[in-house]
């Protein structure tokens, strides 16, 4: 048998043994692993230098080596998130919604675990730690498909966790990872219906969509972001200015921060906003207009109002209406995070209403989409699909329901 | 431009409109459609007869060609059925959780249309008006793929509707029927994710498997039901049997109808339970035991555990109790309704904590996993996945959700 499917069996088995842990007993789980990494902290870094030396051996870019490297502080911050799994409320076993139909049949709406989840992921090995404690804490098994160039820090952390959890409640086999990471055994990971309720893939473009078009499995999609921010004509100079800058540099990798900023083309403080922007080192790419009053704006392509920067560089556009400002998004957005900046409130409703988003905000940084900033404590991703999840997603994204139904003989009549 | 790729145009241009209408709008264009369905029916019924002559000239089975046909009498169905969607509580626009975090941020979660729908379904030319009624309710655009053997009732049905929309708010174009029924458009249309929000499979098995196999649009499934009855020590004998023979007998052909019945091999009423469903014409095919014991019981193969018979036969066997019980639909149920009959609670807890499926019952007929059993009004289907939804599907299923985040110029500090 496989290296696949013989873990697939095991998760499969353990993950019915996880559905019926108390929260208790998956706290436990959790604290074990936090004091065992912290224990094994020397043959963790002495493995993922292996990782490392490999990885310079390969010219690997230096952005790639620092998302690879393991550091003490680094290991803090893994076990400190352990903990913090451990300290949220335990979604399971949450009582929905119960009723009682005419016939007297009483229905309970239950939260249970999804079973076996299967985690597709690149380069940082603190995603290993992440997703299993996340899914442990939700009673899921996970199989864990991690990249070659971190394989030995992933097995070292697979191996610190399993010995850990020899001492609890919880199976070791909840967590296994595939040390076999060839393309045809991915592709067959991804159609394993049998084995696996779900697929999170957590990474790049390229990833998530080599998941998604080759996936039988259920895929909880999480993806790109060009988000816009529609200043409007009667929205607040410094607000504005303060929110742009926000948005576009506190960090500008990731899926939450502005691409494109959209202008009312009668907002008398657009050029305090374009030349602040540019002060603080952002490349501007706009439309016509823009491009040839301002000598610091480049002239942006087609191409530009499609794309996820991840970087200091911003698209701008003037538009005539929050209605132009709305057929942009609709045309060119991602169904992200969108915001409209306005003291217009006919506008707000028109917008959140009119723009198809995971997330709209009003007056606010696009950069708040995340668990963390929406209250959720844990983040699984951000879900950019429409089923299941949307928008941030926490604990009880990697639950589903069962409705238990009370009865006393009924039969069915018609 | 392509039929398929015209028409997915048009609906997502449509979906906006849709998404803004209110449940009023909805409403008036259902019954719109309604009035039209019923002062058209001459001409349906003529459209239909030509499916009906094709049919029978290309030899369908008289079960196909009663799936096809339409009766005044079945129109009356349609259109009450129309009535009956148009009647119920609009799920758009519900807030759904409301909260403000520490900053000052408050943060509405509401529900949306999905924004185009991909309906694909075998020869019932019902379903189109169905699919298209409830999907309009919902502010949902549709893409109906029937088959080739409805395509003139299709279209005369499609006809029929768009009519009715053009004295309405809802554009026409919010419900298409793709003609193109070929294979290939079909795979194209399961792998058009810029278009199609969710694709609905709705038929047998093996269309199922298809659409989950080629589709990267994501999927709700609706699928097959091999339901177990667990008859246990302490089971009444006149609930027992009544149940057993309900969720056999009364409706076989379906997916919530019970296929196999384990029997707590000290229960003291096997006897009247197995000659009971054997006067009453059911094949019975059982394990070693019971094929010996029993006259009237071959011996089941290791296939019979596995199939939905959908028809009235049924796998019958003996376990040692309720963990045997367990482990058998573990192993051969596909999740859709299992239940307990038992007198003795630690048992029923057991059982629906252990076993995994979209329903369980205690005490009742496996029948009863139906939308309009459950109270939810319409149904869209049996889901047996695990995301977005379980068991049957409400017309909440075909929605989403997104957060509206009102703020007063916050931004991210870290």
């Amino acid at each position: 048998m496989s290296e696949l499917l013989e873990k697939a069996e095991r998760l499969k088995t353990a993950s019915q043994t996880l559905a019926m842990l108390s929260a208790e007993e998956k706290n436990e789980a959790l604290e074990q692993i936090a004091q065992t990494l912290d224990r094994e902290r020397a043959f963790i870094l002495q493995e993922n230098e292996k990782d490392m030396a490999q990885g310079r051996e390969q010219g690997l870019s230096p952005a790639l080596l620092d998302r690879l490297q393991l550091t003490n502080e680094r290991l803090d911050q893994i076990i400190d998130g352990v903990r913090q799994v451990a300290s949220l409320p335990d979604p399971v076993g949450e009582i929905i919604a119960e009723w009682t139909r005419p016939n007297g049949l009483r229905i309970q709406t239950v939260r249970v675990p999804l079973g076996v989840i299967g985690m597709v992921y690149e380069a940082r090995p603190n995603v290993t730690v992440d997703a299993a404690s996340l899914c442990l804490k939700t009673g899921n098994a996970v199989l864990l498909r991690g990249s070659t160039s971190a394989l030995h820090s992933n097995k070292a952390l697979v191996r610190v966790m399993k010995e850990a959890l020899r001492t609890t409640t919880v199976p070791e086999t909840a967590i296994e990872l595939l040390e076999d990471t060839s393309r045809e055994t991915a592709q067959r990971m991804f159609r394993l219906n049998n084995y696996l309720d779900v697929l999170i893939p957590r990474g790049g473009a390229g990833l998530i969509r080599s998941v998604v078009e080759n996936a039988t499995v259920p895929v909880l999609e999480t993806g790109v972001g060009n988000c816009h921010i529609f200043v409007d004509e009667s929205a607040e100079r410094q607000m504005a200015i303060e929110i742009v800058l926000n948005a576009k540099l506190q960090r500008p990798s990731v899926c939450n921060a502005v691409e494109t900023v959209l202008i009312h083309e009668r907002w008398p403080y657009a050029a305090d906003l374009l030349e602040t922007l540019h002060a603080r080192g952002v490349e501007l790419r706009g439309d016509q207009r823009l491009a040839s009053a301002y000598p610091f704006i480049s002239e942006a392509t087609e191409d530009d109002w499609y794309t996820e920067y991840l970087a200091p560089i911003l698209a701008v556009k003037l538009v005539a209406d929050v209605d132009e400002a709305i057929g942009h998004i609709r045309r060119y957005g991602t169904k992200h995070s969108e915001a409209i900046i306005t003291e217009n409130e006919v506008n707000v409703r028109r917008f959140f209403q009119a723009v198809d988003a995971a997330v709209l905000y009003h007056n606010a940084s696009t950069r708040f989409t995340d668990g963390e900033q929406f209250g959720y404590g844990a983040e699984i991703g951000i879900s950019t699909q429409k089923l299941h999840a949307r928008g941030p997603m926490g604990l009880v994204a990697i639950t589903t329901t069962k409705s238990l139904v009370y009865g006393t003989g009924q039969i069915r009549e018609s």
